[in-house]
């Protein structure tokens, strides 16, 4: 039932990205970036639309944010798959934009994708409020920037040349940003599309992006290639602190299942209406891709 | 007197950036971002504080859409001088981000840079109407994006490869996207920050941004490494259609020459209020940088 949620879920981005595109010019970049918003969970957007029938809004009024945060994320997938990032071959099962393009090309797809997901929250189709897409905009930049994401994946670069490896509380901070920025912005954005104080869904956020970062690094080391669809096996391969490395393999499903409880707990002001975002934390740690 | 107006804008630009950056972590894409801001001319910041002022705004009410569009331009720069794009190792004089620092890290300080550039045009400082600063942020991101600057790159590269060359009003086409969509948005701020209406700065801006493209190609030809700051000489051996190359250098030059007359013509309703406008039109085809 939460699967079908989830696909649900996706399909309504999907929707509004055969949309967006149908009003764009052809080109190998615009091809490329619809590539890569194809094939994944779509958790993000989820989450999105989620939040904002929590908040009492259809989903019809919550797909731009939704498809913005899905565009968000795909850029930051393209960049990081780069051989200059993490060089990778495979993700979501199937070639990565650069291996199927070039890596010109995808320095581009990722570039033009980010800018897609500003342009998508600044549409007064994404709300009719004026004040609301400029706070979702300067929200989601300071999700994805120097503060949060980027500033992530800049501690992950640093660690691997860094003489001493890192502390759990580092691993946590690092993880705050890179993955659990626009988790969170994610769950608060029902909050933010109408006005509502988004901190009631910052904790629920804070413990399930946490809980996605361990059960992915549990993935990394339990999973299978061919059902993840990405490449595995890397962190310890490259050193990488991870929590399996720092918990063991028991202690980070311990603690993964301790934060589901409380990104569920953290919903509790919210009563059933919120069940399918306590589906989505006990998804996170269940999932084998 | 104009390059003194220009340094002065750039100034004013720079001391945007030291409050932003005073407010962030410090981390090495926090420095790489800092030196790619630096040490342009700073023509798109100075637009947007000169068009500013002729619809009536003094240039504390639009320094952060200046620096929105100086963070956008060099994020632009950062990601073309990377190996798997251009490939160059100089620019502004200095060496290139992924030269001083490495092609991850470059990747890195270009995506953060777009997205410091949407961050500062929704932040309450850069209007107090919200609904301006959802239009500054959608039209950026059109100027940028696959339906702008993106797209003309892309065309840019297929053309490459193409079986055969781009005739004169493909290249245009191209650089309208590539150069002028930028430089449009930037001569259309003003109007844009005080709720007027962009168009009649359209055509300025329309026939400044191919004056600026084709003085680059002939620069290309004639300029001195050393003076220009940046690798030169390199389209021809590329083999790209450039105006010098469909037009020959007289003709190139003329074409500029009347392109200019027909950008200050443009101005002509703003009366003597837009000789700064008229200034950077004649600027942008003397430079020898």
């Amino acid at each position: 039932m939460f699967a079908a949620a989830l696909d649900d879920a996706a399909a309504r981005v999907q929707a509004r990205f055969d949309a967006v595109f149908a009003d764009l010019p052809d080109s190998p970049i615009a091809r490329g970036m619809r590539y890569a918003l194809q094939g994944g969970k779509g958790l993000r957007g989820f989450l999105v639309l989620e939040s904002a029938r929590l908040h009492g809004l259809p989903p019809e009024r919550a797909d731009h944010a939704a498809a913005a945060i899905e565009a968000l994320h795909a850029y930051s997938l393209v960049h990081d798959d780069l051989p200059c990032m993490d060089d990778d071959a495979l993700r979501r099962g199937r070639p990565t934009v650069h291996v199927k393009w070039d890596e010109g090309s995808a320095v581009l797809v990722g570039d033009a994708l980010q800018t897609l997901a500003f342009d998508l929250l600044a549409r007064p189709g994404c709300a009719p409020d004026p004040a609301v897409r400029a706070d979702l905009v300067l929200s989601l930049a300071r999700a994805a920037g120097i503060t949060g994401m980027v500033l992530g994946q800049a501690q992950d670069i640093a660690a691997e040349t860094a003489a001493t490896p890192l502390t759990l509380d580092q691993v946590i901070a690092l993880q705050r940003n890179k993955t659990g920025a626009l988790i969170g912005w994610s769950a608060e954005a029902g909050a933010r599309l109408t006005g509502a104080d988004p901190a009631p869904m910052s904790a629920y956020a804070g413990a399930l992006g946490l809980a996605f970062q361990i059960a992915d690094d549990i993935l990394d080391v339990t999973g299978d290639t061919a059902t993840a669809g990405k490449q595995l096996h890397k962190d310890a391969e490259a050193g990488k602190a991870t929590f399996v490395g720092l918990l063991g393999l028991d202690g980070a499903r311990a603690r993964a299942k301790s934060l589901v409880a409380e990104a569920e707990a953290a919903l509790a002001p919210f009563g059933p209406d919120a069940e399918q975002l306590r589906h989505a934390a006990r998804f996170v740690i269940s999932r084998d891709h």
